[in-house]
């Protein structure tokens, strides 16, 4: 769809629901505040779901607490933008409502969209949802305020974690840089989106490396952690995030493990590989799934340590295959 | 100094001499060799120095096995370009042959730079000396090849810690957008240079996260190591960096602290602050110095543990102070 389009669709309606993903993140939040805002700004009666708690680390976003995370059943009808989401079950308990007699746009850059919307504004290269915002709000000459430009920086830093990802391209980079001169200060989003956390996840974090183990080719690394001790310190599970990395960033390790084992006896496994190692194909043979380089699975039946077992056991066959197949690429040491 | 006179300065040399700091960062090592490498295309015989070693993530840098370490006194006369130092002490053991009668540029972006060249090139606003490198080069029509990119890209992630620090601006947002435009990987380069670590680094931070505390107000956090458990893994003092910060990103916490005992009785005191106090006076008060948000000193004479109370009672005035003067900004964990 182009921007004729998008621009009639929004002439025909004065209510506009803007709605993002469970669990959601930096780019979920901040494009959804940064398109309503563009778009009140446009004179339209907005209002932006999400079903899920906000994180508090994005609590310093202007407009952050009109979010709402319950959709009425008599809302007058509007147009729906869905933002970040490749399919609607990440709408989790809205998905039903949306989809009754609503025009819905899906604005995403996941390669997976499923192209749910009856429009679909599909960009599998952008960075993230924001950069799409980005270049709607610059197409249909909406205004690009300080505040839209703060919420924009937000989305796009998430997405690419300070720049640091394979998908920051000059594109991204040039857009961020644009936001900068609408007054944005990276600093401060940095702190807040990346810097700070809470006590407990230092003392998460503090008790995970204190599992560390390495395979005896130090090729591996896993740690582990039991949900009873998150709820001792009455931490969430999303403070975690992460903690994988500690294992797979350490030299010569290919692959990071970790193991979050619930209280209802299944254990979550969270994967990360350097450059070699399918991850992605390891989860799967364990019913989960993901990306070559990260990937995850849950795994019930088994003892804990069974189970991780089971998991390290099968990593290690992954890497020796990888190491027959291309014997000269594995000495990450060196 | 303008380009025409740095081109002069060029056409009247044949042999051109870099160097850069002791305890090399990623700024100094990315603008030597882009530099370097530049001045090669564009038909200079050039050797680059630095009195110290390089660290072993800058070792995918195309040329760093040419940095030499010692300064030889028979060199050819030659053209020197000193880089990155705010003052000649910074070149340690060779500034006294840097001074036998050499011409010296000087190209930095320090804050308390004191022109110590024959020419000098400083420009304060710059984040890296790697963005005035690229400057540089454009404004003497320099070939900007595709290493000399990937050179330059590290000393700009470096020195603003992947776009996160307060000195990332709309301009050296767009130099990164153009290096990347020339094809440097920036995913590649994260991982080498924020996110790869040995071992030891690993268990360094476990056991400094083992001695997490914070004083009853939760506002000040601090952490402890012994040089004898630095030794015992066989780490260096680099390693240590960035430690403080684990306490000083916790929600609330206003000061972290970060105290290394030496092997000779001194204790090594790291200090980061938030928001609001300053935490430079505080390390002066203790004969040290740096900046309000971070800062350190070395205190010797005193036992470990009163070193340790002494320095948390300093901090705990100076919060203590500051609620005083700012109480509306004091409450950081709101």
């Amino acid at each position: 769809m182009n921007s004729r389009e998008i621009s009639e669709l929004l002439h025909a309606h004065e209510n506009v629901y803007i709605l993002t993903h469970i669990l959601p993140d930096g780019d979920a939040i901040g494009s959804a505040l940064a398109w309503g805002t563009a778009l009140r700004h446009h004179g339209k009666k907005v209002r932006i779901f999400c079903p899920g708690v906000v994180p508090r680390k994005y609590a310093f976003l202007p407009g952050v607490v009109a979010i709402e995370n319950q959709f009425p059943a008599n809302l007058p009808l509007g147009l729906v933008f869905v933002l970040d989401c490749g399919d609607l079950e990440r709408l989790d308990y809205m998905k039903e409502r949306v989809q009754s007699g609503l025009t819905i746009v899906n604005i995403d850059h996941h390669a997976t969209n499923n192209y749910f919307g009856d429009y679909n504004i599909v960009d599998k290269s952008a960075a993230a949802t924001g950069e799409m915002i980005y270049q709607l709000i610059q197409e249909n000459n909406l205004l690009l305020s300080k505040e839209i430009s703060l919420c924009l920086y937000v989305a796009i830093a998430s997405d690419t974690g300070s720049f640091k990802y394979a998908n920051t391209t000059p594109r991204v980079l040039k857009i961020a840089s644009l936001l900068l001169e609408n007054g944005v200060d990276p600093s401060l989003v940095s702190q807040k989106i990346f810097d700070e956390y809470p006590l407990s996840t230092v003392f998460l974090l503090r008790d995970t490396l204190n599992t560390l183990q390495l395979d005896q080719s130090l090729r591996i690394a896993w740690m582990s952690l039991h949900e009873d001790l998150l709820e001792s310190y009455g931490a969430k599970e999303e403070e975690l995030e992460g903690f994988v990395n500690y294992g797979k960033n350490i030299n010569g390790v290919e692959v990071g493990i970790f193991f979050y084992h619930t209280r209802n006896g299944e254990t979550k496994v969270g994967f990360r590989s350097k450059a070699v190692v399918d991850v992605g194909a390891v989860a799967a043979s364990f019913g989960g799934g993901g990306h070559p380089r990260a990937a995850g699975c849950t795994i019930g039946g088994w003892e804990n340590n069974v189970a991780m077992d089971k998991v390290i056991q099968a990593v290690r066959e992954a890497l020796l295959e990888t190491e027959t197949l291309n014997p000269e690429k594995c000495d990450l040491r060196r």
